[in-house]
């Protein structure tokens, strides 16, 4: 297996556009990955693009715009793990020696989607998605666990002003507003004990990453990241698990990565998560081996995890406030992640990064092991 | 690259199922695909799903259905050529000795997405789907050019009773009817000169095929089928080309298979094709290097694609009569070729079938090089 280099990094603007086709979104991180390492675009061989809702050969449509054609593209569904799914793709094709370059690729356009932001299941066997087992009525009930074992509404709001801080300092986030832990803690309550700011927004954005061989990557760049550990895989859905705050899959994706990275979780210099919900963040710290289990609450107040913390979580602001396009979260938080390992993410670099982790969760309501699946990069300088 | 051998296959039941989730056809199919070779759940190590039209985790849905958990799962789009993607992903993951052990399948649920069906493309740049270039209507205007160059109606309605004769013979087909050269062009125009019987039908279900090592395959079965050839590869987009006939990525793709499997077209025993319309048909005979360039129509007159002919097409009843799931066609088609390698096709069985070629042919209409996106596998015992 051949090593893999990252060369080039880009994202569209991310918000509400629905005057935007997820096509024009595309090709906007597309343009700027490409304009990031110099590639032309002649040299991308293959092409993974992944999109959850409305895909009907998104690859094609975002790639004719800037001139790729003639490939092969394989357009990917994940859920929230569908931009980890696409890194992946492109990954194995190169490290398997199939191809030299390609590109990864993750959009949504949530704002237009017939079936994005419906809260209930369009899936007619979804039982549990029928009766309102949503995403935020199933991470309300588990911030109550959490509660339960010693969190508190304060820690729930407190990832909230930390994300919502990072953001701040993040020119392409969605949203870039201080707020205090009254003011989470205040706004409108969406699933209790969640409140609308604990909640990551609807956003349309896409994100584009572009890979190569090491060869390929020193023709580009003096500043080839590698790709050091790649996991991916879906849960076990247990309905009568003992915990329903753990995330065996996601644990086993982690301990995969890190294996194969050789990498100790002490050695991670900041990672970029799935915070769909704040409280949900908390639970990962644990998932992610950054801190013993039953010890993310203290890890959290212990301000490891902000921006000048031993391990900064979401520098970028994360899907709290950068915005979660889905299928785009799993390419971005690689972005993120190179960024910082290149020394070029301005106000919020974590200072001398060398190794860096971009996670992602997906998956259904209906599996109360939560993430249906979960895909990990272990990324290093 | 390691060798690969197909060693079970299934199909859900083929027709209009606004009752069935996509979930329990995909289990259908995947059930009839482990029956078919008595391998065990457990041994499954790497999933691909194609779905186009609302795909939410469909590999995870569908695989819960059946016990399949805790492995890398992939759900893959690329219009019709969606399964044919799937079953080329998982070829890939086994020949490059990531797994030994996967499963292909492709599900859609045409009856009951809020998408599929509807002739007006939902992409906001596609602008000639807005100006009403539908499938039929590309396919019609294509059919005129046909018309030009010596094809008569006779000679589409012939295909589309070549295909309904094949779907009799076909216990799983859609339509099990024959019709007469006078009913196809008597049947209801949809888009002038093509009528409603030279189009294929609306169509729910989906197909499975279990692909393994040779070394486990020797532990199932001793009619192991052989993948010789695979080749994807999207479009180039010509809007300015000379013959709107033309589809140069689906010869390319033919080339590209014919090559590595290191066959000739004329060692060919059968083919399953994109026959969406029947006036289709002609043109990828030409494509697959069937016959020269420019005798589609000859060899249609010759009754060499017949069954019984030198080379049989679509004697599953294809698109036409067996029907069209978009994204399980991909699949299905390599499931017809397996049963007819093995010599298990009964009433249409092809005498003595060695080599045989599935290819799926998709792509938005926005494109007029039709075939946004050509899969071929060539397959051999």
């Amino acid at each position: 297996m051949r090593d893999v280099a990252v060369i080039g990094v880009g994202q569209s603007e991310f918000g509400k556009f629905p005057w935007k086709s997820a096509a024009a979104m595309g090709a906007e991180a597309v343009k700027a990955a490409l304009g990031d390492c110099g590639i032309p675009p002649r040299a991308i061989q293959v092409a993974y693009c992944a999109r959850q809702y409305d895909a009907n050969c998104t690859s094609q449509q975002i790639l004719k715009e800037v001139g790729v054609r003639n490939i092969e593209m394989i357009n990917v569904e994940n859920a929230c793990a569908g931009g980890s799914t696409a890194f992946r793709g492109v990954w194995k094709e190169i490290a398997d020696g199939r191809y030299d370059v390609g590109i990864a690729m993750g959009v949504e356009s949530m704002t237009t989607s017939p079936i994005a932001g419906k809260l209930i299941s369009p899936e007619k066997d979804d039982l549990e998605g029928h009766i309102g087992m949503t995403m935020p009525a199933m991470f309300g009930m588990v911030a109550r666990r959490q509660m339960e074992a010693g969190a508190t509404l304060e820690d729930f709001a407190r990832v909230s002003v930390k994300n919502h801080h990072n953001g701040c300092l993040n020119p392409q986030a969605q949203y870039k507003r201080e707020f205090t832990v009254e003011e989470v803690l205040n706004s409108r309550m969406i699933c209790d004990p969640i409140t609308l700011l604990m909640c990551c927004p609807n956003t349309d954005g896409a994100a584009a990453a572009i890979l190569c061989s090491m060869d390929v990557a020193r023709r580009y760049t003096t500043q080839p990241i590698r790709v050091l550990g790649s996991a991916l895989c879906s849960a076990d859905y247990k309905y009568a698990q003992e915990d329903i705050c753990a995330s065996p899959v996601g644990v086993k994706v982690a301990k995969a990565a890190y294996e194969m990275a050789g990498v100790d979780p002490k050695d991670i210099d900041l990672v970029e998560m799935h915070d769909a919900f704040a409280s949900e963040e908390i639970l990962r710290y644990e998932d992610l081996l950054l801190c013993k289990p039953g010890e993310g609450i203290e890890f959290l107040r212990s301000g490891a995890t902000a921006i000048g913390g031993r391990v900064p979580v979401n520098p970028s602001g994360g899907l709290l406030a950068l915005g979660h396009p889905l299928s785009a979260s799993g390419v971005r938080t690689v972005c993120e992640v190179v960024l910082h390992l290149r020394g070029q993410a301005g106000a919020r670099q974590t200072p001398n990064a060398k190794v860096g982790l971009a996670q992602m969760l997906g998956g259904l309501v209906t599996n109360l092991e939560h993430g249906a699946v979960a895909g990990i990069h272990i990324l290093a300088r």
